[in-house]
């Protein structure tokens, strides 16, 4: 039997575990904000629990929110379990089940200044994603190597990040972001032109690493950049 | 009845509801000085609640500012009701005031160090303000439409800061500040050359918010400068 | 009577009030660590309250001191009267009797890399001290006019902190302070090339935001100079 | 007698003392973690307290990792007493090893972002080692004159640190740093180009300290780097 939204459901969120789903969004969003990742109520966090969808608010500052600003969705139906009155739903909501209908257990949207460097300084490709490339740096055996493969990416291999081109609303990103994921399934992480950067992992730890490797990933190019020092 | 200023007025700021004015000016200047925004005792922060302006004294560690370290002035009458002996006014009352004035619920103070920067990369435009131009990025759509407009900027918007010159006393400001805010209606902030930034917004969280977008702005803005990424 | 320094003389450093100098030197220390100010046991502070001067050891790690750390000594007669035996004592502690002689209340020593890099900015001139002048910074009026003077610097003043050369042993910097601080008699602070910088003031209050402001004043000016932007 | 490693062991890693190694090489991780030195997983570390060896397990999240995660060896026998299932041991454990054998108390992997650059900033030269060095910054003196030799440094002193090539495999790196080690016999650190850092010391004290002043170094040398300063 499926909730009935219009509830408060409660129990969908509150829990006294600190591994519960709606207890790691509220502590990886202070992480996140800490990072630069959420500033101004940018960027959003999503978990994916067995068939409930756990997912922060839009527009809330995201160093603050707290278990019950939590949307719950279902995610066989795509239906609201859970729909705090005093909130509105994440714009971010079809891309994070984009991710979680390709395996993940939990996606990450971030501001990144980094990611957000990097877009600007890879040229767009037309006809196609644009595409960030590096090789030789030990933090890229922190990114796995896709999606039912075993294990991380190695030393010796490159990186390759593919780059989307923003929109006006952040929903009507969701057909690039699955063409993105078509064409490069192996892919972890699609970086979205002048706005940031989805991350996602098969579960919460792998998500968070992942989306930290990238990021340390994309500071260090950048500085790199400025000290001209090649990608490649 | 109006408060006597020469009274304690203790009832006016002491709250156990961390979402008092009194307490929220304290929380907010901790978090800005992690953020580098009120170094070495610059900066400052005014909440208006009804008719209160709550405002944090001039010359303190931000950081370690309490309840009772705060101003109460009555709005409509400009009168003290609370002034406590130990501090003076903040210099910036006439600034906060102007915003009130336009209808803000809370206004920030800054010295960040990347609206400085960005003041000094824009050109002064003599007889009118100089302006802070730029596009297409995401977080733009941190910033309000405007006074009385339902909504934030989109992300085809161009963002839009005065900047103004800077004065030897912080309230001879006052006048500059007033124009630029006729000139620009639907701005929500006003950078200072060689000084800071004045940004506000008809809520606290709405002002932090677009407080935070903007440093991000300035900080992004900055960095695309050293890459010869070009703002617009 | 003075204390016999051989002894423990716990009372000295032991209390519960959150502004003794012993209390409030490791506080400091703790936020001065997370600032990059006293990394890897560089830097140190001292407080003067009354006739004794309270003082971080040597080579210990900054953020983790207790107040069982301090050394005391008797200011007129420059004996300890608290020496713990498994510390030795700073090195600057000259240096920081050149700041109370000249009526300090307290002396912060930084390797803040902002300060290193800006001694390695401004070239030496031989015969004198070299001398950082930047001028038109609001955050210039964090700083005091001098020495028995009412008030701070205004926005159109210029600062000038003098630079002096560094030496082998931290106590051979003597001398060239002391003729700094007869040169430059309005200073709060004197940098040393290539190892940081002493900032004084009349009180911890004062040291420390006049640290911070000038700190943040070195960081603009390094930004400054990487965008091309004059200091004057 | 040796402990079987098959069974738990808790008693190896539990105690109420902050100074154990169980609790330090945690306290250090999460500190690590903010400074950017463990992102993503990465990095490590180890102590050695008496003949056993606490090593940091591989893969986890380095800010929440735990006592009970801790692997604990027996440094004559390389057996390890500890092995706690649900993890993996650090492939930096032989070259943790290797700073053992050569009497470290304490050993530190790093990726800092800052040690990455230099390695990327000094030119490969082929056949032996190549060599970052600098002189003439105070900082230098955090760093021992080698082992077995009493003090540190001094400001005069060329402080040479040698950098290493990358491999595959982090255990393939123990040759050649100890390659480097032996023609290196002073150094208390090994850049691994495009990697990271080792970083060692006769206490976790003088570790943490010899670690943090390398990285201001490394910090402070990139920024010379782009203001066209020179090292040396």
């Amino acid at each position: 039997m499926v909730a009935d939204a219009s509830k408060d459901n409660e129990a969908l969120v509150m829990s006294s575990d600190p591994d519960h789903p709606a207890n790691l969004i509220c502590e990886l969003c202070r992480n996140f904000y800490r990072l630069g990742w959420v500033t101004g109520t940018g960027g959003g966090t999503s978990i994916k629990h067995n068939d409930h969808i756990y997912i922060a608010p839009s527009g809330v500052q995201k160093e603050l929110m707290k278990p019950a600003d939590m949307f719950v969705m279902d995610f066989p139906t795509r239906s609201y379990l859970r729909k705090p009155p005093v909130h509105k739903p994440s714009q971010c909501t079809p891309l994070f089940l984009a991710a979680f209908d390709r395996g993940a257990g939990c996606c990450i949207h971030t501001h990144s200044q980094w990611a957000v460097l990097i877009t600007l300084l890879v040229e767009r490709d037309f006809g196609k994603e644009a595409c960030f490339e590096i090789q030789h740096l030990e933090q890229i055996k922190g990114i796995g190597k896709g999606r039912g493969k075993v294990g991380n990416l190695g030393y010796f291999d490159k990186l390759r990040i593919p780059i989307i081109e923003n929109t006006a609303q952040e929903e009507d990103l969701t057909e690039s972001l699955e063409k993105a994921m078509e064409r490069y399934p192996d892919t972890y992480a699609v970086l979205v032109r002048r706005h940031g950067i989805y991350v996602w992992g098969d579960s919460v730890h792998k998500a968070k690493a992942q989306c930290e490797s990238l990021d340390y990933i994309f500071q260090l190019a950048v500085e790199m950049k400025k000290l001209d020092l090649p990608w490649l």
